[in-house]
Order: C-alpha cells, then sequence, then structure tokens
C-alpha cells in the first residue's frame, strides 16, 4: 500500500522513455567487452565516457520512430547503441585540448582529464569503430529484408557523421570562432554538427522498422524540424540561464562574436522559431496517428525542456 | 620501336600490382568529395594523408584474395578502398603529439603539421567514418548474396580495426614503451597493430569474392602467416638498416629497451622466422593453385623486400 502511495505519477510518455533508456543501457553493456579484456586501459575509457550519465536521448529517437511504423528490439537496438557510441565518440574528441580544451562534461573529469590524451584519442576512435561494428554484426538466422535495411541504415548512419554531417560541423565550428557568420552559415552547421546525427537517428530507425515511403516522407520532415530546435532551444536556455543565474544578457554571446540564433533572431525571434519548429514536428508526424504519439511527445519535451 | 625497346621489364606480379594500384587510386579518388566541397579544410587533410604516396599494399591484398576466388571490381573495391582509408586514419592518429609526435611521414610533413592538430584529428575520424560508410554503399541493383557478403566483410573489418585490434594494438604499443615484454606479448601486440588489418583484407577480400569454406581456410592461414611475417621483416630491415647506414648494431632497440623480433629472437633467428613464415603462407595458398599465384608473389616480395 505505502509502496503504491509512494510511487511518483509518470507520464505515458515518461514512462515510455525510462524503459527504453533501461534498454539501451543493458544493450550498450552488452555490446563492449568487459573492463578487465585486453588492452584494459581502452575499456575502462569507453565505459568512462559511455556510461557517464548522458540522457539517451538518441537512441530513444531510434526506438521511438522504428516502433512507430512496427520495428521491435532485435531491428532497432544495434542502431541505437551506435548513434550513443557516435555521441559519444563525438564527445570525447571535440573536449580535447586540441579542439574545445574541455576538462569536465557532465560533472565529471573529461577522458584526456583521466586517462591522458592519447588514450581519450584512441577511446574515441574505438566507440566510432564499435558503433559501426554492430551495426554490421548480424544474427546468423537474418532474412535478406533485415540484411538490405540494415545497410541502409548504416549508409544514412555514415553520411550523417562525416565530413558533410557531424564532421563538417565540428571543422565549420572550429573556424567560425571569432568570426562573425550569418543566418544561413548558422543553420548550416548546425544541420551539420547537431541535425545530421538527430536526423540520422529518425530515419535510420524509420528505415529499420520497416517504414513505407510515405511514413520515411513524414519521419524526415519531423527529424529535419526537431534537429534544429534542439539547437535553438540550447541558445535560448544559454541566453536565458546565464541572465537569471549571472546577472549577464543574452547579449554576451553576441560580444563573445559567437553567433547563436539568440544573437540573430533576438530572444523573442528564437523563442518563435522554436515554436514553430516544434508545430511542424507535431504536423510532420500527425500522418501517423498513434504510432506516432512517442515522437509528438519528446519533440514536446526538446522543445519545454528546461536544462 | 624506341618505345618498346625503353619500356622497362616488368614481371607478370609487378604488372598486376602496378594495375590493381591504379584502380584503387581511381576509385579512392571517386569516393571522396572533390577539395573544393564544405568545409573546405577536411576535405584538403584528408586527401592530403590518403594521397601521400602509399604502396597501397592492403587493398592490393583485397583484390588479389577476391580475385583469387572469383570476385570483380564492383565486389571488391568499396573494401580495398576502406583498408586504405583505414591505415591511413590510423597513421593520422598516430603522429599525432600526443601519440607518437612524428613529423614526418613518408618524407612530407604530418597532417598536424601541416593542418594543427585539430583538424588532424578530424581528418583521422572522417577517414575512419568514410571507410564504413562506403562499406553501406552499395549499387540499388545488388542482390541478396552480394549484400549479405558485403555486411560480413565489414564485420570482419570492425573486427579487425577494434579494440582486440588496430586499436588495442596501438594502447599496448604506448603502453609497453621502455618496458621489457616478452615474445608472447610482442607477437599478440603485432597481430593486433599490424596483423588484425592485413588479415582483415585477405579473408574479407575473400568473403566478398565467394570463397567457399575451404578456400576461406586457406586465405586465413596465408593471412596469419603475412601479417607476422610483415612486422618480423620490418624489424629486421630497421636493425640492419640502421647498422649499415648509421655504424649502429642491431642491438640498439635492447639498449633503447624497445622489444622487437630482433631483440628476442635475433638478427639470424628473425631472418630464419621470416623465412619459415614465408613458407607457411605459400603452403597455406598453394592449394589454390595458379589462383593464388599473385597472392605468392606477395608474400615473396613482402619478405624479400628491402626497405
Amino acid at each position: 500500500m505505502t509502496t503504491a502511495l509512494s510511487e511518483p505519477e509518470r507520464s505515458p510518455l515518461e514512462a515510455f522513455m525510462e524503459e527504453r533508456r533501461r534498454r539501451v543501457e543493458a544493450a550498450l553493456d552488452a555490446a563492449l567487452p568487459p573492463e578487465t579484456a585486453w588492452p584494459g586501459t581502452i575499456h575502462r575509457a569507453v565505459r568512462y565516457s559511455l556510461f557517464a550519465g548522458g540522457k539517451r536521448i538518441r537512441p530513444i529517437l531510434v526506438l521511438a520512430a522504428g516502433e512507430a511504423v512496427g520495428g521491435g528490439d532485435a531491428d532497432l537496438l544495434p542502431l541505437a547503441c551506435a548513434v550513443e557510441m557516435i555521441h559519444t565518440y563525438s564527445l570525447v574528441h571535440d573536449d580535447l585540448p586540441a579542439m574545445d580544451d574541455d576538462d569536465l562534461r557532465r560533472g565529471k573529469p573529461t577522458s584526456h582529464k583521466v586517462f591522458g590524451e592519447a588514450i581519450a584519442i584512441l577511446a574515441g576512435d574505438a566507440l566510432l569503430t564499435r558503433a559501426f561494428h554492430l551495426m554490421a554484426e548480424l544474427p546468423g538466422e537474418a532474412d535478406a529484408v533485415a540484411i538490405r535495411r540494415r545497410l541502409q541504415a548504416t549508409a544514412i548512419l555514415g553520411e550523417a557523421c562525416g565530413m558533410s554531417g557531424l564532421i563538417g560541423g565540428q571543422v565549420e565550428d572550429l573556424e567560425s570562432e571569432g568570426r562573425a557568420i550569418g543566418k544561413d552559415a548558422l543553420e548550416r552547421l548546425h544541420r551539420a554538427k547537431t541535425g545530421a546525427l538527430l536526423s540520422a537517428c529518425v530515419r535510420g530507425g524509420g528505415v529499420l522498422g520497416g517504414a513505407t515511403e510515405a511514413d520515411l516522407h513524414c519521419l524526415a520532415r519531423y527529424a529535419d524540424a526537431i534537429g534544429l530546435a534542439f539547437q535553438v532551444v540550447d541558445d535560448v536556455l544559454d541566453a536565458t540561464g546565464a541572465a537569471e543565474t549571472l546577472g549577464k544578457t543574452a547579449g554576451k554571446d553576441a560580444a563573445a562574436q559567437k553567433a547563436t540564433y539568440v544573437s540573430i533572431h533576438g530572444l523573442a525571434g528564437a523563442r518563435s522559431l522554436a515554436t514553430r519548429l516544434l508545430e511542424d514536428a507535431l504536423l510532420a508526424v500527425a500522418p501517423l496517428g498513434d504510432r506516432g504519439r512517442h515522437l509528438a511527445g519528446i519533440a514536446q519535451l526538446i522543445v519545454e525542456r528546461e536544462s
């Protein structure tokens, strides 16, 4: 009786996300050798960053998109793990002294602070390699349709984290530091650096789940909208969070010559852009009906989050 | 008449290798966006290292193994390009200041000397990503058999360059610096760092070419032998090259506490090990008969090379 009373109220979306997050954690753990495997250092470094408390939003998007079109865990979990490994590798490399030179990530010392630069570079390489290796591992009984879908999803993933996606975005980000860039250049940067991988989660999940052409069209439009919304909201939170807690104004980014959606559109403009993108995401998945409810909920969470 | 006279004499093996090398160069060029693609820096950096004059021994092994069992260019070239991209990424990252800190590679400044550390790290990441992306790109008309083989070859590649292969070997190499390691540890290090990728070239080429189980058994044994032979000969050349040109003895590696096949087996012992490994490689491909002649020739070249 008391346990029933003390259980927190969870919305169906929260329950969905929490349950999927647990499956992803277990699958990630199973996809890696134990820390005792040879040579130990690299396994410890890989696990240190991969299990550092990420929200697993990308794998959950894979599962939500794939399940919306009829896919199950066996179809979807390899990509769910792969996108989280790739997201983590990109953080480990971005934090390196030669890149953004960050000492802390999610409140913990970054990989190179704990393991040294050489191992941090190799741990990132290992996560990227394992992601694609995982996509190529198939149960012996897999049929021709499953194999073809796996390869298609891998191609989507490869494009998203390559030179016109994740890596290109990071290069552009490095090169635009201290330089004023315009609205179009900013959008291109974020579509590559953040949007491409988020979009690959949704479209790749759709492909693996057996999406029809019409479904895929909906998913792609949804992915496009949330990919941008994610960054717009990040910029808004950055500006307003700083304003509230440090007494600084939203102008600090502009002063630091860092182009953001707030510096370009203003705070009100950025907020209304986020709202428009959310509306677009909801419209995009409307044709999926009830199947698209988790995707709709996640879009809402992304835009309405406060951290 | 004069042109006919002035043409150099080439053995059938040399002609085979030169012709395949040209195909690989063209395929690598076609697999990458032009330097003018956005963002330019990363494309210049990737091409700088990929076209720095490598001998393309790994892609040639893919083609030789795959052709020996009946494969053609359409089956084999994606893996041939992928292994060269992965070999190049590993060199770019190994040369970084945090790793081996090398300024020169094949007589040219290393990537980080030309483009800076951040771009060198990202160029390595980009080559690794493009390698796996390429493996996932299929012509629309590919049949179920070709698709299944492609995925199998990708899994072999992923294993070879992961934490129990290329990356594990590099970690072990970093950690064994200045430490005495024994014969077994040295062999494990080199099987991972050099042998695994060479083996993946031969076995992956075999899978893509449609090797039977019996063929694959021959190819795996061949790959095992040449993978080790490659490193043994490297160590012999290092020791004797230094002895001849610098007046130093083969003992210098031992003095630097770097374990090599020469420091462990002695020069004569290392040479006879290389000969035994060559014999094993030739025996391994003997059942392939004439189909295995190029593989046999390449093994001979690896062991009898002088640089």
